[in-house]
């Protein structure tokens, strides 16, 4: 077993080079635990690979040596999906090396992209020709496409641009017996088949490593309305979404509710010297952008114009527009400092649900009463994105409890949300994915017909388990 | 055996009333050959079914039985995927009865409506809660959503909002044993497992029965500007576009290219009394729509800049707005009706190419000439949506050439289109599909490693090959 172990780290080597199959703890550190430190995991090697070929080559060695692979992007994820088990018999393939902009388009408004480049990278490269890669997320500068595509990312502009799967043209992927399926085309429509590439795309690296990726790209932004509101309640929310969208169309590019907790606790920590765009004491906020392309035409007056009307009908009880882009990137930086402001309060239970708009003030309403029942004093930090039906629902403990009390409620405090949102034809994760993290309320919740044919779809393209082996769908038979 | 088929029948009959069991020519006629008669078939009968759970036990009594199901919805298909072939063997069944609107909700944006449907009801029922459904073909009277669907439809305004794939939100769909999958949600982020129903989309009845579906709807559009342009060639037709998206972002909504040949034919046959909006003997023409959602901005001026700017630059000859909405029905009526025009002109061989935006120059000067040199004296319709780098890319015969003697060429013609289409990294179905027309192109074109993966997708989801056995993909082993 020790020679064939090391006979195939020997070959994987002559592939890739020497310096990219690490096997000494304090080189695979940063690959095999999530940045939460929630999964730290064991492989029996990292490997680089710096090419399409060199991937492929990877997977033939691994898929006849019988090894599983865990393929990687930026590590950023939430849910333990792409890093290995404790068991040591893993090796990790981390896409880091690709970073090549194969293509950029202005004129066609598309780009090609090697996997292991950022989002951040992939910003910049289409800036450059003065267009738009609308993908945006906290950790975009960590954050690769590669892993954008394997979870489908959503982010803060899906409202008016979509999700990761909504801006993919094409793929490159790399197949668990080492072929590679090459549809790494820029055409906006193609009707020849069954369109493979979207069953990559949100699989999670169970099915496929996507190697390179063709994207849509958009008129760059000539001005942005940034706007902080203050509401009594998320139905006022989705009201004011309504009447925006009336208002200026698909122009409001991103609309984030923010409760009082969350506002709170990224106030009383004072990140950034940050402070609340208006006063008073209102129990939700929410922040918008809306973005126009056209040089010529500016939308702020038909803004300014709703949020009179607004105010006026008593929806919204204040609103702010920033008066400069530091200032919108000021009410913007409250949204993006959540998470940190709520790691900085203790330990927190996390969920990221979606459920149809219209359903967001019953789904609030329902599971903050049914949390205060269960734990009394449980502080409710609930923020998302309305327009795309998507909370990040999260808890932090009752002032006075230990954290370890709070962690052992977590179980039971994730079945009351998740079952409150498929109790409202609700999804318990909306753009963070399964990986191991919410396999069992993955399993509860979907349709047993769903779970079959995505069963069929992995033995299909993956018949002896090379990919990403347990992560989404459970291993078959015993292990 | 006949006692058999009657047994069948009569089972069926048990289920969806003897109304709806067909067996008479004259009854099924309509259903049995498309609507160019191109495809004349024999059906051992057409069946009916007025719900979901219905279609799941014709399925069932289907599968058992072994016979072979081909499901239509309007029957305007252009490739022969959705009529029966001539062995009498296999049952039509048609959606037409599922046409009820399940739920229309203006405030989430979303519409669920049966398979049967047509367009043209999907969009007056959104239209009458002051909203949009984008999908608009010349056939949106007859066609159905199911068929858009099955064959992920493109038509005029994909430009701006997407295909039949980027408009779908959720499915409900029979499979090959008679289940029913329901994945039937409004939900705009869902990230749980393998997005299932992309595989049904663009998979023309041959993976499952779409029954019902879940659509994304959108702001409806206050204002429009038409124009209609006259240009020196294709390539100007590129940058026109390119410098439309710069000035007014993502509101341009159509941008048609239609060449003079195209236009001719509209105009000889002096359909309607169609004039050219435009005087002269210009090469090529392009018809735009640039639509505004907001009350409160108008883009005419904008764009009135764009084209003054063309003018002065030489890349436009000459241009007209349409001063109201009559004139510019007047403009669409010329573009809408090329394929008839094209029909009264006698014999046409058609394509349904795309290439990437910036390669349609390169496309239409090469594939001209080679037919040219392959057929002297051939007429080239070429018209289509630049935007989508999609043309409709047509031929009628050289004059004084007999019909025989020109359809005789078509296998010849249609390899050195799509030759030439797939050299410029395109595809030979941009929106029509595969059906059974372009079945040896695609077999010919499309990778094997792609074939493969599709015949995998095949044999899992429908192992018994009981829906609409050998479109798409050809029959597996001997027949």
């Amino acid at each position: 077993m020790a020679d064939q172990a090391s006979s195939l780290l020997a070959a994987l080597a002559a592939v890739v080079g020497d310096a990219h199959v690490l096997t000494d703890q304090r080189d695979t550190a940063s690959y095999v635990a999530d940045w939460r430190g929630q999964y730290p995991g064991i492989a029996r090697a990292v490997v680089r690979p710096a090419s399409t070929a060199q991937v492929a080559e990877v997977v033939r060695l691994c898929a006849h040596a019988g090894v599983p692979l865990v393929p990687q992007g930026g590590n950023t994820g939430l849910v333990g999906g792409s890093t290995p088990d404790d068991s040591g018999r893993e090796i990790l393939i981390s896409l880091g090396r690709m970073t090549a902009q194969r293509r950029v388009d202005p004129l066609g408004n598309s780009i090609i992209l090697e996997a292991g480049c950022t989002i951040l990278a992939a910003q910049q490269a289409a800036a450059a020709c003065q267009r738009l890669f609308p993908l945006s997320l906290a950790s975009e500068g960590s954050a690769t496409i590669g892993g954008a595509l394997s979870t489908n990312a959503g982010g803060e502009q899906v409202l008016r641009y979509g999700n990761t799967r909504d801006l993919t043209l094409g793929l490159e992927v790399v197949l668990a017996d080492g072929r590679v399926l090459d549809a790494l085309t820029t055409l906006r429509k193609d009707n020849t088949g069954y369109d493979l590439k979207q069953l990559f795309i949100g699989a999670e690296g169970t099915l496929g490593i996507v190697t390179a990726a063709a994207f849509k790209l958009f008129a760059l932004p000539r001005r942005t309305v940034t706007g902080w509101v203050a509401l009594a309640d998320p139905q006022a929310a989705v009201e004011l979404l309504a009447m925006l969208g009336d208002a200026v169309g698909e122009r409001v590019t991103a609309f984030e509710l923010l409760g009082r907790e969350a506002l709170d606790q990224v106030l009383a920590h004072g990140l950034d010297g940050m402070r609340d765009p208006l006063g008073g004491d209102y129990p939700w906020a929410v922040l918008f952008d809306v973005s126009e392309a056209s040089a010529s035409l500016d939308p702020s007056q038909a803004v300014e114009e709703v949020l009179a009307g607004a105010l006026e009908r008593g929806l919204a009880g204040d609103a702010a527009l920033a008066a400069s882009g530091r200032q919108a990137e000021e009410f913007w930086a409250l949204r993006e400092h959540v998470p940190e402001a709520q790691r900085l309060e203790g330990p927190s239970i996390k969920h990221d649900i979606s459920v149809p708009i219209t359903a967001i003030p019953a789904f609030i309403a329902t599971a903050d009463a049914a949390l205060r029942r269960a734990v009394p004093g449980i502080r409710i930090v609930c923020f998302g994105h309305v327009g795309d039906g998507n909370l990040h629902y999260n808890q932090s403990k009752p002032a006075g409890m230990a954290d370890a009390e709070f962690r052992a409620r977590a179980s039971e405090i994730h079945d009351i949300v998740h079952g409150i949102a498929a109790s409202l034809d609700g999804s318990i994760s909306a753009e963070h994915g399964i990986g191991r993290l919410k396999q069992q309320a993955f399993l509860r919740h979907k349709s047993p017909v769903a779970l079959d044919l995505m069963t069929r779809v992995k033995t299909a393209f993956d018949p002896h388990g090379v990919f990403n082996p347990g992560r989404v769908l459970p291993l078959a038979g015993p292990t």
